[in-house]
């Protein structure tokens, strides 16, 4: 047997207590098929006292992530610190200008400084494996970065946020308004204190610009994603959504198109009967439509300390199952340097189909006016209806329109057609309609 | 750059015909993300002057298969030519036996010869790559031999034949018999001229049978598997399904019980809103749960020449990006020679719901002696309900059970005193529910 592989593990939270539990409980089935040891030199954390239920005798204790990258005796440092840059960056940094393998599971590292750090780890010729930056246990990175070799991706979607997904479910299923399933993922601990960076969709985002660069070769760019969360999503956009056959989601999108790649993160219709529109709660699923394999969903836990440390086992054992500094899988898909300018679409220029909801006031000639702005644009409907289940004269009415794909410019000239005719009543509500 | 991966195919059909093309259309990119070419040195078929629509200038022809392997100047030989005895295994011997790095889609022979060839292949330091042949281009084999590292696999199940899926599909949507939809499925070229190895679950046991080895380390024993195929589903159990809030799926479920490991292959019913229940047509999925990631689900193309390309062409690629000999993934996850004997369940001590349709002679008390059956052998029974949508007197009665979780042995006996009973118009229809 080979000589074993040395890990140093920085973050002790509820990933890395998990993973070290596993390396230490199941070291001798991990032995017999990686076809060497994993062996656990090094860790650090911020709190030494802290009590972590896991047994960290005989492991040398550093005070900082830097520490243990720079010093500790390690063939690869395992990055569980989190954070777009500080220590987890310098501690990556560190590990990588030594030459070592480095496997994290940090989305906003990689998502701002991923090139950057590819490159040098193909220069020092390391590995640097991040399995569970990206929807947790699901092996999409691996599906990207090696099944899909040679395939040409056209589009890259998916539902990477379990609060958001946890939360869309909940007011569907049992008709609640959005801040009360909020509060409920709270108190569940599927939500953050403050949950901003879930609900407004910043998290999706950091995901999908690391599956856009592996699906379509570019350099990650994340500042460049259109962004809408699902803070404004109402009970009654669920419930039209359902009545016409469709199920709201919070989707990452990333797809070619001829004036570049559009990278969007938003609110979505998807068809009640799609495979997608199932995955309910906090489970996550991506989907991948590439030229020679044709459309791959996967569907798994996007999050969670066991997921999580699964996915990160995985990574490591792929370094442990080749021999030391023998292969050469390319960070982000193709070589660092080979990656592309990232060439931005216009969101204007996105094309697809259309929910629009209405709240206008009860008069005359409202119906024929929207039809008209429609028109006007060039927008063919599918459907345009009014509903209110129980005419009340005077009280608002509620209209639906149903558009065949077609231009957001479009949409967006006639929405503020519609918007400066002055009968309506609230903020008009426009929701993408993908195509699954 | 380092030097070029050199590789003979054997077998020029759909797959292989799909395959030369995509390397030679796509060479440049794949060097790049490589690390080095890959150049096809040799090929081997039945009829060398067949017009595959391929270019075959400056390759190598040879005759058979064993020939290529033997005699051609390649670091990995390519096996489409399918069989599980006969060229196909004398050629993969031949090229582990030279230390070739071996790509094969084919799962007959792997369902036989797995283990053996997998020990003649790690004793060589060879790799023996076979994504291609579970599930076409879904990365099952990967997740499971490479991402599922140190996980327990509780479970596997999935759909694992198009040909059933889609005959299955299309009973229901249309609402046609099985014969009617297995000729549109030949028509199409779903189905082959003599469907039996598929519709009777062949196919699938095949596959089922390679997917338990990866899941739980035991040998490969395709012979030890509960085969039951779709050709006595009928629009009625269809039909019946849909009303209970279920959908038929042929599945194939490995799974770990007290006694042993339950292999088996045969309809089941699904509910309705499972993500599995919507995979439709000729797609495939495949479902794993494990007990530190949790569940993971994959759907996709499982078959067609470029689906299976694809898959064979991320085995290639695995090894073009490794160092030559420089990788050590267990061929099964785990060295050959650790695997464990195959431990059999009994399939009488199965435990599940079932569906059991009786069409029964319209006499009083029937539906008391159906009950009091179920009730001498301790089933309990989630509803009984007895359909006939327009009473006609004296015209046979449909009853139909759903039962509480209950071992098969107890549905076995129950069934067999009701026959004795007389009063059955036809064979009972019993079918297996699958908790999803």
């Amino acid at each position: 047997m080979a000589d074993s592989l040395r890990i140093g593990i920085a973050g002790l939270g509820t990933v890395g207590a998990s993973l070290v539990r596993i390396l230490q409980q199941r070291s001798n089935e991990l032995a017999i098929t990686c076809g060497r040891a994993i062996e656990i030199i090094a860790v650090s954390a911020r709190d030494r006292s802290r009590d972590r239920g896991i047994d960290l005798t005989g492991i040398t204790w550093f005070d900082t992530p830097e520490q243990l990258a720079s010093e500790a005796e390690i063939d690869v440092f395992v990055e569980l610190v989190g954070g777009a840059s500080g220590q987890a960056e310098n501690a990556v940094r560190a590990a990588l200008a030594r030459g070592l393998h480095v496997v994290t599971a940090n989305k906003a590292l990689l998502a701002k400084h991923g090139v950057e750090l590819a490159t040098i780890a193909e220069d020092k010729g390391a590995l640097l494996n991040f399995e569970a930056a990206v929807a947790g246990g699901i092996p999409v990175i691996k599906a990207l970065r090696e099944s899909l070799t040679g395939n040409h991706v056209s589009r890259i979607y998916g539902i990477m946020n379990g609060t958001c997904n946890y939360i869309l479910t909940k007011m569907e299923k049992e008709g609640l308004s959005f801040e009360a399933c909020l509060k409920e993922a709270q108190r569940l601990g599927y939500a953050e204190a403050d949950p901003a960076f879930d609900i407004e969709g910043n998290d999706t985002a950091h995901k999908l610009a690391i599956l856009t660069t592996l699906a379509f070769g570019n350099k990650i760019s994340a500042d460049d994603i259109y962004l809408e969360g699902i803070t404004n999503i109402s009970s009654e956009d669920i419930q039209a959504a359902a009545e016409l056959g469709y199920r709201i989601k919070l989707l990452g999108v990333a797809q070619v198109t001829e004036s570049g790649i559009e990278q969007r993160v938003h609110p979505t219709m998807v068809p009640l009967d799609s495979v997608i529109a199932q995955v309910d709660g906090v489970t996550n699923a991506v989907a991948i439509e590439s030229d020679i394999l044709g459309e791959l969903l996967m569907v798994g836990p996007g999050a969670g300390g066991n997921a999580t440390a699964s996915a990160v086992l995985g990574d490591i054992a792929d370094i442990a199952k080749s021999r030391p500094g023998a292969q050469q899988v390319p960070v982000l898909g193709r070589p660092a340097k080979s990656l592309t300018e990232y060439r931005r679409a216009k969101m204007k220029s996105h094309e697809g189909g259309y929910f629009i909801r209405l709240t206008v006031k009860d008069q005359a000639g409202v119906f024929a006016s929207i039809a008209t702005r429609m028109a006007d644009n060039n927008i063919s409907l599918e459907s345009i209806v009014q509903r209110q289940r129980v005419h009340v004269e005077g009280a608002p009415q509620t209209i639906i329109l149903v558009t065949h794909a077609t231009m957001e410019d479009a949409i967006r000239k006639a929405v503020k057609a519609i918007k400066n005719e002055k009968y309506l009543v609230s903020e008009p509500q426009v929701i993408r309609i993908e195509r699954t």
